[in-house]
């Protein structure tokens, strides 16, 4: 039985880890912590899990922490992870963490998210947890860099394409809509119910911080360089990102045999599901599940991918117990399905 | 043309009161402040006035905007409005006050707000701006103490019974859902999509502090002390209010004669709507509109009345422009219908 | 391993059935039928399925079905259930009903269903399937009337008062607030986005079908004749129902004392949790699960308690899962927690 | 005061015209007709009229109704209105149809809706009624085909750079996602509240009715053929289309510059306002007005145009009424701000 604790939570990914993890038959959950007001059982903070874990949740203390646990997820803001994550490496510990911090080289880090990296020392170490890329180097590691949400959807429906040269590199945009739990759980005026529903917005039109994140992951895919263009929307629902890709082919091809290329690609892999030509995906389809779903569609020389993930599920708690399984040499999708 | 000024022009209350202003032919607004960064016009503030309303908002001086108004409305949270009230009063103008500030009497208010009254000298001379029970006193007022939505909706739904003295008053039970936009526009953990959405809950349980204002009114028109019993809950939607309201009959009544008895009592006043006999007011009656929309039914010896209002416009704004349409001696309906 | 069909296996309640017993471990889905335009997977009726249940969902034929399993659960409208029941129950397979038709006595049915029953000869064995209540009945029972989703979060919310003859029997009004699914699967106006989103209505007030329901099953409780006020509201979220029960204490009692006796009362129960003093449940605690959450308060010789579950899992596929592990003899819980 | 009808009153589109036109100044609705079941009064169907229109709303007559109206709306399904709009012109009354019917060329008509036109005498003189493109023709109109709503934001967002050569033509990506009342008001499964909320799709991705209507008007601003990719999405809100719009720049134009070309394009047009550099619309700034609002953003050489209109309002109503003003000499604001 592994012994793991969960660093941040009660935020909505740190709540996912524990929903997930309280079924999960590999694992015990030993130590929460948080930035709280004062200690108290998780499911005083949560009551959907009372009688599930009553657990203590305390404030964050990585060195008491890191004295009973096997495995600990980090579900903290970027920029807080790369404080933290040290103390437990230096303890032997395996850490997934499901911030930013790890997920890029440290001078694309500084240029994003504005301040010079606190744990240089571990950030090449670290690797990218995606699964249907990295299964390999994944059950070897000790660091994960949780995908964000956005780059799991957008990298996991252009990818057989960039792999196979059947694209203009220079032609991928992704236009993705994301649910409102994807902005994390705070006091946020513009995150407020009032400000979000019936109402709908693009935000950092091709300069959000997970746009370096796609293009380097794509990059490695690629064996080139990769600038993709990349609008996310808000969306007035909790859960879930749908991610429009549009790709220009650079040689005929048609709906079934894009299908069938990604299906190649994806064989094997228990969490994406290509769909039949002439059926998309839709959030309901993956809400709640580790799945990213992935329709095509090929017009012209354009190809439409449409790809559906839960933003909280593969898109970072699901995600990261996914990553858990495969280093811990469980099953991939115990806990997941 | 009335010159008109906002305090709290920032707030759903105040961003509606200018929504109103902006139509109305009688008016024109000319002094607008908040809490704010930095002085900008209010149409970079909400986007949506962009051509309709380009003016300056600047950060709060009562001295300053009482040179230029006829009139003002206070669009403030409670506990503030009592600071800014006697500047405009001492200046000779007409106030407005949307917030609880001027609603109960001193005592009261202490007990329910936590804190002495700043404003005792002028707390007695203002009128409560529920014109379908007040008009009269409206007319000369030039303190107005806007009713709070919760008890616009109930003390309608209510007044015409205790009137007729048909109730037992000790039955009263007030069961009110409200949107989110109900709580002000604010960061706030609680009032977060992801928090509200896909939720429900009952809150403050007949100790909201609405509770001794619908008190305070009813006892006024039943003449006698009342005390109801009042639970508001908070709903996944933007507006509207929706009062489900038990009471017992103390007199043989049918749905017919009880029908007959509210539209008796509203006669001539333009915003009170009284269904047929089984038929119900829905929020999608009301929203938007400065209506107070009410359907009733007898079951045994139990009335249940179902008022609706938009909780912005009759609820707030929308009172507040009717009350000083009556102040000034204009149509009460300009700009609310 | 019990063998399992599902009838009408693509409403919302059919579909939650499926959900649930997709990862239970003690049967296998064999069968499922529903009407359709075409024989097709239910996985392609229902993506999320892709994987997990790729089995045939054929047309109704109930004699087909139960030659291969040994219990069904039968997620039909009401009407319907008892012409289909029969003839499971002469091949000797247990059966699970989810509508409504053998929860009344048969003259009661006929008032509120508007015709004559058709199965006179098994609604009397019918048990009602409320394991709070009727645990032990429903371990040998063959026919289960799966409760109604207003009644079990109401019934349980009063049921340890009326036990305890410490509440006005007269007194019981329960104002509950449902969201959509609810009201099932089907094309409709009245259930279309467009009409109840932002809005918010009261509907078939104090004449709603589940109102004899609650009455049968808590004078059975009480041991006399209870007839409640029942107002049943439309609200615009998914899942959940909160009900808003008010009921007089014919004895002093304060709120400790009620929650004492609430959490008495429902000792040794898995699926029911009794608050704290001073918390009340909300509809995120309980959603996508089996729980029933009940919070109380008094006020004054007012006993108000607020009760939460899940509509389509303890208020219909989930209770009725948990009525098949009683039946079959398996853990209570398995497949619910 | 013109004497207006309006056809297919009980749409959400009819119903938004009767709003605007209830309070504008230089009408009077006389007539109302709509398929319904009994003639009943418009404000027993839609309570929000109460007191503000209560004319009988009678079954479909269009020989009746075109013998006192000046002018009628069509608020009609497609292929529904080309059987009734001829009644109209040949007894001189003028028709604003909001339906697709007299978008089309006769030929592309067939291919997309299937179906022979069957008014193909009056289908050349119709003028498509996009006010900031047709101003002057529409002047002197006797059949407006009212634009679409997709259509309305993308050809909006899109006009001022083909006017100018400034793009690759064959480079257009619309990506669109809109509220559910753009699908009209009726009973169907997939507009239902449980399938729409929290939940997120494509639909007839790149072969949606309305890319015809956006080819053929871009072709005519063009002066060539143009043919876009088209991607609609169907977003849990009501109101509001927002279009995410991608196109290749063919000169090199920073992002003040192309503001600069939109805000010469539309010089005069009340209803177009476009948005300083740094800032987007989203649907909150545009929804309940007649506005399409555009924020613009240049990054390489692409340029991306976020445009935001209220598809009842901008998408529909809001814009058939602008028609009807420019058609009668009225202020083209008249009722719509």
């Amino acid at each position: 039985m592994l012994k793991v604790g969960v660093v941040g939570a009660t935020g909505y990914a740190g709540e996912e880890v524990i929903k997930i993890l309280v079924r999960h038959k590999g694992v015990k959950i030993t130590e929460l912590s948080a930035v709280i007001d004062k200690e108290e059982p998780i499911s005083s903070i949560f009551p959907a899990f009372k009688g599930l874990l009553d657990l203590m949740c305390y404030k964050p203390d990585p060195e008491k922490m890191s004295g009973n646990v096997d495995i600990v997820f980090l579900a903290l803001p970027h920029k807080v992870s790369m404080n933290v994550a040290p103390v437990f490496l230096k303890a032997k510990k395996s850490v997934i963490d499901l911030s930013a911090d790890y997920r890029l080289d440290q001078d694309v880090y500084k240029i994003w998210y504005g301040i010079e990296h606190k744990d240089k020392g571990n950030i090449a170490s670290a690797v990218y947890g995606l699964p249907e890329l990295y299964h390999d180097r994944i059950k070897d590691a000790k660091l994960i860099a949780n995908p964000g949400c956005y780059p799991t959807g957008a990298i996991l429906g252009i990818a057989p394409m960039l792999s196979a040269k059947a694209i203009d590199k220079g032609s991928i945009i992704i236009d993705s809509k994301s649910g409102v739990t994807g902005a994390g759980r705070k006091p946020d005026l513009a995150l407020s119910f009032s400000e979000v529903n019936e109402n709908l917005k693009a935000y950092k039109v091709n300069e959000h911080q997970h746009k370096p994140e796609i293009n380097k992951i794509l990059s490695q895919v690629a064996g080139e360089n990769i600038d993709v263009i990349f609008t996310p929307h808000l969306i007035p629902m909790n859960r879930g990102i749908l991610s429009t890709i549009y790709m220009k082919l650079n040689k005929p091809l048609d709906t079934k045999g894009v299908i069938d290329m990604y299906r190649k690609f994806y064989s094997g892999r228990p969490f994406v599901r290509i769909y039949d030509e002439g059926k998309l995906p839709q959030i309901r389809d993956v809400v709640f599940s580790n799945y990213c779903d992935i329709g095509l569609k090929v017009t012209g020389n354009t190809l439409i991918a449409v790809a559906c993930i839960d933003n909280l599920k593969k898109g970072a708690a699901g995600q990261a117990v996914q990553n858990m399984n495969i280093m811990a040499g469980l099953d991939e999708t115990e806990g997941l399905i």
